[in-house]
């Protein structure tokens, strides 16, 4: 009976309280929703949360993706002549893969900013005898910055169409991955031999809203000195749309599985100043494209110089001590930087850094982001002769110990001597202030 | 003057209201919010939001995770006395755990099923000349399974304690990773020759709620056979909690680190029934810790037997075609197995396969989830002699292009010929039954 009663009371509330008490309840949803919001950490601006494709949630972060939600409606997945390879066209893929997104909410939130990296080596062993090695730890370099920063890669090792088993075999890579990732706003690849050294930099995707290609180059060097090396393609991102799937099969039709291949070839070395070797190269037929298509295509690309997307490791290897030194100073004068924490949230600090670095400039240099071992060749083996002896091997070995100490720091470790691989100590609470104090007293700090 | 007025006209109107609007404010609030969340494709059950931490969100989703959120409180990290190494005890691990999880709310949400695969290889070039294009390829199939269930992988190629850089490296890692990875309840541990052969499997973690380590095993074999090949610790997880870490300690009191190295060495011969071999190895102590502390430790420990944690290759490598019949009839029965999807949401496939695989008796045989290569040793290239010639290298070559085909599927290719990771070929649309309808009609599928 009480049960009844009091069921009655609040439903007579209600129709008492008719429109009036309606607009009162949302504004105070609305104020309660908003109290909740100041109480996180961020408080998410009106902007971000329109932005957002209806996924977004109480607290202002999109949700966990959704792993198991596929539902059945058609998606361009189930139209036959849709296919993962070069050369068939590719129709409305910009609304197709906003349908796709639309169907499956958990990824259309945050996808924006979500990034693919793509990376391989060839399907055999190396003949270089260290090779295979060295592309190993280069992949658990890119696997390391990958789990930092929350981004999905994937290390392919078939060749996916057989007139690209070469340079070229990037470009059939990031066309498929574009149709087999829907989810990822862009596709990065990496050459297996470049290796980041600044594993707490993140790209300023900001920049490039306008874009849809991101390498790094020099303008005056493409436009001015037609040179095959004004840009790297080493490691360059393009954003997964219509213009990427367009520009990928124009830029393929250079390639060995044109019929015009030769052409090409010798249309590149007659073009660009520099081009001393036979062959239309995927590095040298984007500098041509940019030359006499810059209209068509030029306005999307961005050459990015102004950090390093892929820098020429001659010129990075004998600074790395260097570096060691600017980030023990960061260190001592920033308890931030030395506190310990989960490497899951290691990302915290990188913005940090990077303004600590903008602003000391009596440091002793700034690591690059990315160090690329041009001409080394390690899975052939087969350097550029210049470079004697095992001086390729020799700086690959050191660049990636000093990029795993940054990893290991958050592991509590860390390489004693970046020289060998082998050597790795504990490191002590609050270090490195607590070396100097060690050191200050005597006391030995390494076992 | 208008809007100073439509200021005091609310105003009045929240005080005249007072606590009867509140109530009935609140009670609006919490339909809205019900609507909202109905609106949603799942309606949570309120038996999960409340097991969440209250990071919650609207759609039952957990948030995603937010990398940059590191508070300024202390946690555990800012105890000088902690360490990441073995033997240095740490108390109230799971009290302090919680504490970080708390503070990291994005990361609380969803912390249950949270897993982190670790596992590593020796820091310098393999003395086998193809062993490191193996061990790349290995980890390639660990990370491509780790991507496709969205789960953290690291790879180590540092010896973290100089007395363990053997099978005991494990140990040492397992012990800094539960440290590094708070976020992580599970972390799972796989030998650098272990090969993810069933890339859709998940591993049925709720079976494990009471438990904190799970191994391959079978407790007749421990118990009644004390064998020393009774489990494998090849592929096996432990929970990130005060237990786990205790153990670790204990078990590592066997290994290289401790005086009683050779005391151990001796006591594992004579108490295990086929252990010829010296050295107490972390395999043979864990079975010795079972059988002589069994009331201590046994009843948290789970010899899981019922799925494939670490199938030995030789049964596993001579089934691999038939593996491949049987899925591909279940690819030509189920249009729901054959139909293109993107990888991101290929997991919602997973349990389809396992019920078809149960279901359908007749079949060739499951495949194994996980398959180990026990005594090949592909990175020193010295093997078991009773495996002859190239065969554990044949073995692996296979078994990692038949992982890779679930894979590649996703991209749209598939290599022919398991035998030759070199030759892969794009899928047509409604493979593999469009394949069967060219074959009537006579046409080619290959190219």
């Amino acid at each position: 009976m009480s049960r009844a009663k009091a069921q009655t009371k609040q439903s007579s509330y209600i129709s008492r309280d008719s429109s009036r008490s309606y607009f009162l309840a949302v504004f105070v949803s609305m104020v309660l929703v908003f109290v909740i919001c100041s109480l996180t950490e961020t408080l998410p601006s009106f902007q971000n949360r329109i932005s957002t494709t209806g996924a977004d949630t109480c607290n202002g972060e999109p949700p966990a993706v959704n792993r198991t939600h596929d539902p059945k409606q058609a998606t361009f997945y189930d139209e036959p002549e849709l296919t993962y390879t070069l050369g068939k066209t590719i129709k409305d893929w910009d609304k197709k893969r906003k349908s796709w997104l639309n169907l499956h909410p958990s990824f259309a939130a945050g996808a924006d900013t979500r990034i693919l990296i793509v990376t391989g080596s060839q399907p055999s062993p190396c003949k270089n005898p260290i090779g295979d090695h060295l592309l190993l730890r280069c992949f658990k370099n890119k696997a390391d910055y990958s789990r930092i920063h929350g981004y999905d890669i994937f290390y392919n090792t078939a060749c996916l169409d057989p007139k690209l088993c070469n340079v070229w075999a990037k470009v059939a890579l990031i066309r498929a991955a574009m149709v087999a990732h829907p989810e990822a706003e862009w596709i990065w690849w990496m050459d297996s031999d470049a290796v980041f050294t600044d594993m707490y930099f993140k790209v300023p995707l900001q920049r490039y809203k306008q874009h849809n290609l991101v390498v790094p180059g020099w303008p005056d060097m493409v436009y001015e000195k037609k040179s095959w090396v004004s840009l790297n393609t080493g490691s360059f991102f393009t954003r997964n749309c219509q213009w990427s799937l367009d520009f990928l099969d124009v830029w393929a039709r250079m390639s060995p599985r044109s019929p015009d291949y030769k052409f090409w070839s010798e249309t590149l070395m007659s073009t660009l100043s520099d081009k001393m070797f036979p062959g239309a190269d995927e590095q040298s037929s984007l500098v041509y494209l940019l030359l006499t298509e810059k209209k068509k295509w030029g306005d999307k690309i961005y050459l990015e110089n102004q950090y390093d997307l892929s820098s020429y490791w001659v010129g990075v290897v004998g600074k790395l001590d260097k570096f060691t030194r600017t980030e023990a100073d960061a260190e001592k004068n920033l308890p931030l930087l030395r506190r310990r924490r989960a490497e899951v949230v290691s990302e915290s600090v990188g913005e940090v850094w990077e303004k600590y670095l903008e602003n000391n400039t009596a440091s002793e240099g700034k690591r690059p982001f990315i160090t690329h071992f041009t001409g080394c060749q390690p899975c052939s083996g087969s350097h550029d002769p210049s470079y004697v002896g095992n001086t390729c091997w020799d700086a690959m070995e050191r660049t990636l110990n000093y990029a795993d100490n940054q990893v290991l720091r958050n592991l509590g470790f860390a390489h004693r001597d970046i020289s060998h691989g082998s050597y790795v100590s504990p490191l002590a609470f609050d270090f490195p202030s607590e070396v100097l104090q060690r050191k200050k007293s005597g006391e030995e700090y390494n076992r």
